[in-house]
């Protein structure tokens, strides 16, 4: 167990190329607040750390329960028993998510981390969650991976897909989820060719033919025409077109979807989906459902803010207790099943 | 150069604990969007991959400048110049605030990585600004690192030491930023002991004399009464005592804060500081901070969401160029300095 | 009657207590404005004093009727006719509340002290209506007479108590509804006593048994800790304890009284009832309800502005009369019955 | 000193006409709370009765001081000291207002009524002064007296012309302030008499010179119809008019003062006065002043809730004390001054 | 067909009294924007001007459908065919409300007037409507023609007897509408005369009997007053009184018509209808509808701002096209009838 | 002057194309309340009817005075003394606007008329003025014509061009304010020719030079890319490209407007102007000012609402006098001038 005299002698090298944790470190307990580290010594000098405990967490918002595998693995060398909602069910404020029995140097040290798993993963999955109800039968997927740190990034994603939504872009993070990353080719590609129907020419050419062709339409010329050109070049190859508007060109518009939707429908290209991205939240989706076939979201998942998660001990050697402002004692919660 | 191939045949093992990205992962490309790979390939079938080009970055809103070391780590090996705000400047809304000039093969695969890093980076050190600013002379300290995945927990608390904040209590957050970490005991320990007062004691007897003497008080009394009990007990080893009263009870108002002063002054205590926590933020701040002497702030700035940057090329083999929505060609800031 | 020369010759001698007027003086039309004197002599050199003239009272606003046996008494040595609500009935604006038939000598001179009378009754009757509304079967006590000059507190005690409380603090309110006045001890008595647990012992010694052992718990300590020494130290013989809990402390919150009231239970104090105080409106009471046992409430009730009443004359010797604005005759209501 | 016993004793008689308080039953503690009585008793067994102790009385809101000769009253025959505001001086939120140094037993039983004189003379007289601030040079009359019980009626006006109205039509609360009552003749007068004009002649005739000629036009005709007709028949001696008008008419809006000035100004009565009455608050006596002479007002005064004030005891014995949530110790105000 | 070197040449005579179009300027398209003469003579200069064309006029927002015959007029002697909504026919935001189609010559020198017509009289007839909704079966009259100018006076009247309402005072809108114009008498001439009642008896002397007794009240007097004069002056004769009470004196207020109609009720007049008049909408028409027999309607419709209609080439030479931003081809709508 | 008979006799013939007035049948009073010929035969059988009046107009908002010209032609042949704000200039709520006087018979009929001519013209020319004032430097042009009815149509442009703006699109509306009517080529006949470029060279090539080159860009391509299409075609013939985006493609953005800017200056045609039409308004033309140099505004012009006026009778034979609600005798206001 992490002392405070080896948390003092920790060196940070100059070969560290960034400032995020490894699973090492995390193991380690690097990533704790110290004054946790400052407990089990005082509690081992009134040999009290191996005290039995029952610690209970709960949120403090609904939301979609995520995280819960990362939990386990941290865990999975301590003697504890653990309760816990399973990953994806979704919880009220307040509610127990999860609960952990044994002796409290077991895991106290881990408070950090194990309630930064939750909340981080929690807040994600239930914006992924908000967006695929207000989607209904149609596919989201997440491209939220630049806005976040890139360790997290595969977490959020996956967080994303355990929340509902049906891919990501980031390639960890779809992996993680069991999923191929998705994606078309980006504005800097199209910008370099100098033109959108021979990029997506090429495209057609050396890519894989599992890889979805799904095309840019909005780099240099309107949306609508440009979707007309890249339909006849690709003719039926072309799986969809998207529709990135930037918000200085007023964004993507439910007459613009309409549009494109009732031109390439004229020209013949009914089967070509159309693909929405750039700002979306669950109103805007609701709003454009109707025409749209593939919807791209980013900073509604990608930025949501974590869910607080609140750790609290409510039984210490079979006594009830709680500290002021909390009852004493565990909340049964039937939902909660036993996981380790 | 990550290939569609690769990314293909990356592989999740069954012994991984966490779905955080490791420094190795992030620096081949995993956790970029796919379509940056596709590009890649595409370009090099019509022979344009090295193109030289110039990308520059802006933000959506305002904020401070956070994670350049990182992005310039990224890069390191590569043949690129980069121009920057430094890390910790403030800059507007659709400022550029990184230029980065050379080969498109040499940093097109890591714009994922790179905005996110920013984004995230200077999300934090915005909302930490904020905290600090509204402080004034008062001490900040982070404890957020209980609502953000342990591998970014380091990330998130220094990156609000480069917004402004004095101390951080994750202990590898902390080194990274060269503080060492703070912090008190937690509701847990003092829970198992039994009472504040004992508690306290052993704290005094066993940890380290460079480790702040800051007492929790509203675990078991009223706070009033139990700062009065454990100064008493400490005497002039007592150098804070911590109010983290539960919104449950109505959280710390400034009249409780008020009324500890004036009782530890009135039994001439009056060298005990108080630090405040729980739900702070810079309005909270501004309202307590005439009584309060050391604030700790946890998820407004753990909470905040990340900073949307956005990565344009604006000129490519000499061109000024820009999709549509955009204005071709470098927009100048005097602000940037190069740093590779 | 009252004469303009009597009016100017009242004297208001040194010795006397309080500005408030006694029986006597409204009896003899002191409280009166002073036109109605005027207008009577003006009247009387007309020959027209005795004129049979028919008026009607209708509130501005909705609410609880209460007074009425008040203006019974005030008018009780004259000749007229009296309709009205009965005391505790609901009324809508503009409704006829009370009507009153006779000689305009009879009555005129009582326009001033008849309105006021009903207006200041039924407001405060209709503001604890919505508090006992709000509290359904929970107990209501009215704590309000610490707010209201002591000439009135008595009226707005029963008022209160009319309108649907079922008891108050106030000696002579409760006497007067034929209620006992009910009570636990004041902060200022268990501050010098100088610890709850002994003044409550003392209070269950000397003070009869039929007076409810019901105890302040929030004095010096915190409102659990105290309630639940309280208990161990009275027993069985506890009623209840009473949280007062002051703004500065973040008042009486829902999570506060939860606490309170599983920790007794806990301890096997199932039967101690929880009173509240402190700020209470139908709002409040609402969101608590399911936790406490009886509420005292001050400033709702004693707080509340009159209902303003208008009296106008609407026959003169059998003719349908109105001022410009009102509509002349009056205005049947069934609801009406005569009480004189 | 009221006993327990004593107060169960208390009957209430047949005979009773109102259910206001005498100056005898207010003195003798009837319209205290009853647990102020059983306080008594216990610091009577414990034999603290005539502890000295400092208690400090202060204001929830801003406002206007009022009711302090009342107080004195009341603790005229006691040992204790008083320091006080002047009854006028305007108070903040929490400033101490009064504060009285004795024994327990000779001022503890008047907690309420003490409070209860303070809080509603004080709204009162805050109201008052606010209309009057308003009006800036013009008169403001308080016709509030049909608003409350009788029994408070004169205390309503006299607070009013503590805060600085100029006058009132209540007689007693006229005369108590040193005034003489003021006013015109009823709108039932005028409905008797059949006539406005014919009512006017015969008020010049029989009322006293001293009673300013001033008349209600809005009875029968059109305001400045009647005003006219008022005017010829009353010549010089008219000295105002009164504009009532209902708001079932619109109530008086400016522009119907600002006719009526006018043609009453064309037909040669410029001395004829404007007075306002209905509905009045400081916006629109600000709205109206410059065309109106005096104002009326009646509900903006008499409907103000009390201030709310608390009583703390803040020295016991010689200690410094308070309960929770309270500053130990008196809070020196240099505004006070000693009245006993 | 107008030329830009017949526009040149138009030339504005010193003899000219308004600044209106008459029915030849219009019909000669000097209406139009000068631009729609430049598009002829490049269409004829590219030979394209006779290409058969279909055009569709869609309004912004939902209405009542107005103006179709001076359109039909407009186009009488143009070989084109023509689809539309009927005269006063609802319609929604977007709809198709008319379809024109033959050569483009024809008809697009008239896209302005043919927008104008359209979108003007169909503002007014919407707000029209909206009145009658309001007063379901009670009677409405348009008195807005005074603030409009005197060429679209009749217009304006007109299209307010298609959208519903049941008359107009205007002599040559309702003509228009097959309808003869009523109204009462102005302020103007009751002051000239000088009483109200002489004024009603010379109406009812000299005036031919179809033109109802209708006479205004508010002039001299108090509504209620006079409106009884009147009754007693014209007996059966009086068909109704009018109330325009102006805002300087509260307008008329609901008490005011419910106090005129219990007055001429109880005098014996229950035949004498209540018009209203002065700033209605249909919320006041609502609330007042009970107790008025009939409202003079002027702001609210002729104030009414028109609903933008836009007429957009949807084929062209049979191809299905549009400008970017709608939806190419003809979008069928089953309501629309062929009319040409 | 127009009688009851030949009122009732006017036949609506079956060969009238529009429902507008003509100049005869305005001045003949057609367009005239009937109520104000009923009024003129009663005056006459009283012998009232060339009694000597004088009149004032007010209106109910600020504003600009617009419609002087006509008033003064429609009154031309009567002998009445007229006084006057000055076309253009700016009027305050209720100030006297204009001021006849003479005999009623005189003009009494033409009450509707003159109000409504200036009531209308003064809306839009008040309209006017704030797009003006808001564009600062920059031009405005009325392109409002297609929102109002064809006969008032130059009416509002020239009141347009009273308020300030600088030019018309309207024919006749813009040689009626002393101006060449100015415009580009409508959306149809671009669809039409098919292509923006060829439409661009054939207007260059056909239509004379003093009719401004200005281009529609937004028809089939994107805005940006069009603008430079037609740029390169027309060379420094080109004077400005007009942006009409409509609403479904995000409207006219500031971005829009930057972007084409910036792009026509790097391809070095900064002599070509930027004109932006769709949907203006104060705010949006400050918000693009910077960019732009032509506006085009419709409906914010054209669909401002008339801006009602008042005629009153203020002096008749002399004397003062008003109806109820108004002020008796003229109000004198300075910066009236005769001029008539």
């Amino acid at each position: 167990m992490l002392t405070l005299k080896e948390a003092e002698g920790l060196q940070i090298g100059p070969e560290r190329d960034f400032y995020s944790a490894t699973p090492e470190e995390i193991k380690k307990g690097y990533t704790t607040d110290i004054y946790f580290v400052s407990a089990q010594e005082i509690l081992h000098h009134l040999n009290l750390k191996d005290t039995i405990v029952t610690a209970e967490i709960f949120p403090r918002g609904s939301g979609v329960m995520c995280g819960v595998p990362e939990v386990l693995n941290l865990l999975s060398s301590t003697p504890v028993e653990i309760w816990s909602l399973s990953e994806g069910e979704e919880f009220s404020p307040k509610e127990v998510v999860m609960r952990i029995k044994g002796p409290y140097s077991a895991f106290g040290l881990f408070e950090t981390p194990i309630l930064g798993i939750l909340a981080h993963s929690s807040g994600w999955a239930t914006a992924a969650r908000e967006c695929k109800v207000a989607a209904g039968e149609k596919i989201v997927l997440c491209f939220g991976a630049r806005h976040v740190h890139p360790a997290v990034a595969p977490v959020m994603e996956r967080s994303a897909i355990v929340g509902g939504v049906d891919g990501a872009a980031c390639i960890l993070g779809a992996k993680l989820a069991g999923k191929e990353p998705g994606g078309t080719i980006p504005h800097a590609a199209i910008l370099i060719v100098g033109d959108t129907v021979i990029a997506a020419q090429v495209f057609q050419e050396v890519i894989p033919s599992h890889y979805s062709r799904i095309i840019l339409v909005d780099t240099f010329k309107d949306e609508a025409e440009e979707s007309l050109r890249v339909a006849r070049a690709l003719g039926t190859n072309l799986e969809g077109v998207r529709l990135d508007t930037p918000e200085e060109r007023g964004g993507v518009t439910p007459g613009l979807v309409e549009e494109v939707r009732m031109r390439l429908d004229q020209a013949g290209f009914s089967q070509v989906k159309i693909v929405v991205s750039g700002g979306l939240n669950p109103a805007r989706i609701q709003a454009l459902k109707d025409k749209v076939d593939i919807f791209g979201v980013g900073s509604y998942i990608s930025g949501r803010s974590p869910i607080d998660m609140t750790m609290d001990l409510k039984e210490i050697g079979g006594e009830k207790i709680a500290k002021r402002g909390r009852l004493p004692g565990i909340i049964p919660n039937p939902r909660l099943k036993q996981i380790k």
